[in-house]
């Protein structure tokens, strides 16, 4: 698959030279320092010729850093386009167009919260939100249609209640638990998310640092912008990594990928599911948008499946037709476990214990795929007691992911049954926003909110939890409550009440 | 029916002629360069005298053309009103009052989005309020009374999660269905919505277009801009259209227009059984009232039922003693199915199968009509069971309409039983904002969605959607929550929690 | 009961003479041109002595006016009291306080939209707010704690959905019906509200001729601004109207007004059961205060029982003794059908029953009384079924009241098992914005949304109307949603999507 | 436990010989005129040595003073290390930084309402958060987490409504009830909070005369700045209070603390199960934050856990293993009834009677410790069906508290089974604005709302409350609704109703 630059090369191009190819007819560009000729790659791009086209004759290194692991121009160009070195003193520095935005972000950026001020993993967030680029925070942030599944996936914890145990010796606190058969600090995992370079140029290897300073296993993703091997490197001896796998329409390369992290050493396969085709966000697609389109003329409405965001660029290689009947092959092709990420229905769990895999994630992909599909922690509240009525619970580990950002969050999905949940978009703010000092410090608030809630609810252990410590009834068939529209008449005419007043002056 | 003008005319009228009978004493219009004398017809108006006086002795085409279709004076006026043309050079030119509202849309309209800025039905609506003329917005958006059930309508999707099934081969995807027999490729239809000209000059053959570029069946409406037979001539050969029907009280005209329809080749008639009279909108009202009434003194509360908005004026000939007795009559004068629109409870699907009809649309007229009545979405959840229970459903096909705006929401409604669904206003938004490129786009739109959401469902054809597949028990018996107002005081005195501030200088 | 005046006097009063007595030592007041010593009167004010003293030695029509009927100074200052006329133009003028706020208040009064631009009851209060005078405003709006039964009363409409049937003759509607033998327009009356001349100088007489016109029942107040015989008076020859009655301590009092209302020829006798003590409503208390007491310096906390808003003022003769036990009597001394206003539990109306009274209100008192009590509304639709159940449902008329604004909600009543529904405040604000044309134009927009609406839901007649036309699920049991709090942190940080974005600039 | 100094001092220190010692090397601080070194004591503050540091060799007693009580210094700070008093009059004034919104705070103040604006409780509150000083307002007002509980807490009554009676004798009413014997006039006491003196100099010792002046029981907290004896030496005469207890690790502290009040005459030990650890409040941890941080440079995340708060610093002591088996030795060093505060599930209160306690309070602390614990009064409608069904409704006094604002909360505590109610912050809140008038006007308000509800609901007395006079529904089992999140672009695009709009100009 690794096609080597061929070209031997005496003195380096220079940026005239480059520039003169600047149209679809002929189409160089530069790639950190290096040239190369995408001229007849243009209709094959899954992002769409349009935004290489943008960089036509010029350096493309800052767009296309994040969004390509180190290793894509060797896999996918052939060696004969590879030009050789560019003399980067000859090439003409780009005038930035002045953006606005930008300068206020940049603004934003030196007044920042110092780090101590996030108390909480949504502060992180708020944080992102203010100092992030545009169109990373819009890559990030984003989920399916109207995002009701996205927000839906915190608001279902609220459903929850709890039924807090008291005079409970809680003097010593111990929530570590094992995730097939690895020891890990607490009951949560780094998720997988594609694209962490958009947020911090060094990219996933944070989280594998962030990961080991506190004993959880990091999943690692198939988009992620660091190399997969990258990836590994980054982690320390003895130290558990997972991968999360989109599985290829060519099923070699997909047995060259599993076989390889086996042999790096790979805890765990977890296969997406519920992705045979990667979501629409439009909060990414209108910021893209924004991005490239908003000056040139409408063009009547074609070329809608173009230029959708980041993602759905760069997975056009995924397989739509993957079903459960690939599943025993890839038992033939591994001993890790395999794990099924994304499972939605008490029948596909049932079926994924039938076709003997080692576990499940209850999820909906971070609400960013199918609109309306319910949260993990629901269908865990659905799947559980039929697991439990068939003496089926102990033949699996189920995992759930989405909306969690409280231990209370993880403490509910471990008494209803889970055996830990996945934490994913959190990590990328604080990456974005702090580094690595920032994922510390957010695994590190979880565990002392996890600390204080175990105590608080009575259980001094992670065995200590159960169905029976929490009140789930507003969740399971009475939870889908969507309000009937206000009469904005009544509400307008109605003159709210209103506290004392201020006298008006002394 | 038809009154040719009989008049013969050597020269042309002038202006000044014309404006000598600007009173109700004798009142001439002007209607494209022709002119009308009006003085007997004035108490006959459907719309009112008034709106006619306004224009006595004046140029009325521009306000005359979107409420009427062409043929509307040589159907209603004797010939001998028909005066002959007027040499418009003598006309003398309106002094526009200059409106700051219609400068600050005249403004809007330069700024507006380009076509590929709209992602999703809802952003069509978003630039027509922007750009359509306040009284077309206000006569295409508003709903009855407290516009309750007109935005339930929408909502009611959000009550119904997905089950989605995961591992299933989507690679090939066919969404097409059939419709009383006609292929179409995706199971929605364009509904019937009145006044299309209101929005764009061209008005409903713009959608004629874009259902056969979609190859998908168009539903004229009886109360059209265009001409029957202009939206007839519309159509290519071979492209199926339906017939919206609402019936006269003279059974004569209705019994032309059912034979003409035929005639025509008409697939479909769907009778209009939920406007037996058609309902106060007072949005559109008291656009109406600022258009001609805000200047004028008050009156003492009388002309309560005039000037009502657009469509109340020219509804007057529906006929309100239409029972389920006259069924039989259509089924005698026509071979076309009989389709029941605007169905509203279990009991009259069951009635309607015993009376032999084609099909029903479980549908609240786009919460025009009775507020709070139910959206079509719940009937539907309702009456599916039941006509399985009683082994009816293969007896008679059911469609729903109102609200739809997702792909996801089709697929909900064809899950729960339903053939198909209209979809109406969101055309419309898109025609008045972008014409027919507009109509292009949004059918396109809901093509990629659906195809999206079908994959990530599950389901490879429209033959796998089953009940099984969604979860509405948030719909149906628990659905029409409307929460315990809030006490104003105690929110007013809560002090939200706030995330990290930035500092307030470097 | 009635103490003439016996002062004969030969010259009037003057100004100078009357303001000598300016203290709680001697206090004399002015009063439509008369002077009052009101000394001895002071601690017996039933409004505190403190309103007396801020026009003691000065004239005080205009606070006085609205809220005592005319007769009061006869009724409750013994003759010796009343000192005689005064010559109104010695009396110095008081230099009004520049009140900004009524400043504001008059440039809206004459900038107010007319008549004709309200089209519904909501539109009225809408009005009203903007141009009553603030201390009226809040008296006639305020509700009793949270006002959340006040709000609960029109929000509990909402949660009733119509299941309309279609394919009925409609052509013909007739929504009269009868109560208690008295044939009506329409199944509503105007029930009783106090102190009509707050918003109106003319007070409840008008009213009375927008219940003659429409040919609907008055319930007159007891707590009316106009004397009881001025509006039997101001009725026509043949008009029915009602009496409302608060029982007063001393039963002969009660038992002369009761025995003057059948010789006036009332037809309804509406004891009022749900206030032994009048409501705090502190929007009525915040405004008085307002008024008052800002410019004062804090007094510790004392005199929290005075002053508390216009209605406790004049209500303190109201028997809280009152019982079950003197229904007989009240058999005893009249002939009029007697009705409980004010029964809000199942238990309570078989009591009614039993006790053999001819109807009973479901009423809250407007949710001025008792909060979280439930809605009218909702207890007929606890109540009905088990009348029925017991074959009772012939053996009393049954009334709601409370948050009636619509059609709609008047079918839902009849549906649900009402004889009919009372309405009061919509009246009293078309009444102050506009008088008896007000009064007459919301009479109209009812009666116009009643025939639109009978014909929408298919019920030709009252008699059409039944329990299977309306799905009330949402009511009974589940219908008392109160949303758990939303967490504001998650909300804060969520960035909502948005729609296609103008261009910044050309 | 007492060391008394032991320094014997000729003359006093002077300023600049305290301001030496102004490092963590040596390390003295000045408070109420006396000087200590506290050097070795800086590693075992349980607020951390941060906040000594910042005044190391100055004068530290306006941050000492509130939070800790008068006795502090002499209990845990060796004889030795009291150094004597300093002459103030060379102690250099500290140049006090210009804090803008403390500026505001005291304009704010000079405006605030006078007392009589007060209508209700929430009001005080209202004025409290605008004269409070923002770190006191942020200790009192604080929740846990997202502060969910603490909404929910008062949220959860508005789910129950009134059953009303009416036509019942409620002329006189007597809402007075006892509690373990005490007989009180209103079914509430005043609770335990902690550091009073935050809000009012003089601390709980307000509180103790309110209580006195409305013959109600108080509460005394662990936590007060006052000392225990101080406030029972504000007590009068045969004047009731109760203690509340945090247990000490050391048991014989304990010990010491419940012989002592038994000794002072306390009627009740309430001993608080639902605090092993103190909560994390995250708007104080802000606001503390804010005060001390906010110009500091980020440290990389350590520390997370000092500085959270005034309660967690002076918390440490709380002894986390504290269980089930500890209650036997209570019963044995005490005669005083034994009550558990803060019990939130049936089978912790079938385990209270087991043990033979007297009394237990379902509480969640406020909602100040575990976020989605249950309300108070949610837990009771639970327990109380339960124990009656089991007989053991009279084996026990049960008691909540939290977001009891209103007397009809208090009735419909009652009326489901308590035999009282607990009310903290809104006394706080009177007593940080108003002092002893304010608690005296808060408690007035109170038993002015108790009066005329009582009346209301048809209750003459507390023996007259009982669960049929109320509708709980909402809140067992259905009563956690979180609704579905709303599609913002749905929302967005929707255009609202409006009323009239104001004419333009005349």
């Amino acid at each position: 698959m690794n096609h080597k630059s061929t070209n031997t090369q005496s003195k380096k191009l220079t940026g005239a030279e480059v520039a003169k190819h600047n149209s679809r007819e002929s189409c160089w560009v530069i790639v950190h320092n290096k040239a190369y000729d995408v001229t007849e790659f243009l209709p094959e791009h899954p992002g769409g010729p349009k935004i290489i086209l943008k960089y036509a004759g010029k350096d493309a290194t800052e767009e296309y850093e994040p969004i390509h692991p180190p290793d894509t121009l060797d896999k996918y160009l052939d060696g004969s386009k590879h030009l050789g070195e560019v003399d980067m003193n000859t090439v003409e520095k780009e005038q930035k167009v002045e953006d606005p935005d930008e300068e206020d972000r940049l603004k934003r950026v030196e007044r920042m919260p110092i780090l101590e001020q996030c108390f909480n993993l949504m502060d992180f967030e708020a944080v992102a939100r203010q100092v992030m680029k545009k169109s990373a925070w819009a890559y990030y942030s984003s989920g399916a249609d109207d995002e009701i599944t996205m927000r839906e996936n915190h608001t279902a914890f609220h459903k929850i209640w709890f039924r807090p145990r008291v005079l409970v010796d809680v003097e010593k606190i111990d929530f570590s638990t094992t995730m097939f058969g690895t020891k890990v600090d607490i009951p949560f995992y780094v998720t997988a998310t594609a694209l962490g370079k958009l947020g911090n140029p060094e990219g996933e290897v944070i989280l594998t640092r962030g990961a080991k300073k506190h004993n959880l296993i990091q999943m690692i993703p198939t988009l992620a912008s660091c190399s997969f091997d990258e990836i590994c490197d980054a982690a320390e001896p003895g130290q558990v990594q997972w991968l999360q796998l989109y599985v290829n329409k060519d099923r070699k390369i997909t047995q060259g990928i599993v076989e390889h992290a086996e042999k790096r050493g790979i805890k765990g396969l977890f296969i997406t599911v519920d992705a045979p085709q990667l979501g629409r966000r439009e909060k990414d697609m209108r910021s893209k948008f924004q991005d490239v389109g908003s000056s040139v003329q409408s063009t009547g409405g074609h070329d809608v499946d173009r230029s959708q965001g980041a993602a759905r660029a760069i997975s056009s290689f995924i397989d739509p037709s993957l079903s459960w009947k690939d599943i025993p092959w890839f038992k033939e092709i591994t001993t890790m476990p395999i794990i099924l990420k994304g499972v939605q229905r008490v029948e596909d769990v049932l079926k994924a214990i039938e076709y003997g895999v080692q576990g499940v994630v209850l999820s909906n992909h971070g609400g960013r795929q199918l609109d309306t599909a319910p949260s993990g922690i629901e269908i865990l509240a659905e799947v559980m007691p039929i697991l439990r009525a068939q003496g089926l619970q102990d033949k699996i580990e189920i995992y759930i992911d989405g909306g969690v950002r409280r231990a209370t969050d993880i403490i509910k999905a471990v008494c209803l049954g889970a055996k830990g949940v996945g934490i994913g978009r959190p990590f990328l703010y604080a990456m974005s926003a702090y580094g690595l000092p920032g994922v510390d410090h957010a695994m590190s608030l979880l565990k002392a909110e996890m600390e204080m809630n175990m105590r608080l609810i009575g259980a001094a252990s992670i065995a200590d939890l159960n169905p029976n410590m929490v009140d789930a009834r507003g969740l399971v068939g009475h939870g889908h409550v969507q309000t009937v529209p206000a009469d904005t008449l009544g509400l307008t005419v109605y003159d709210s009440l209103k506290g004392p007043q201020e006298k008006s002056k002394l």
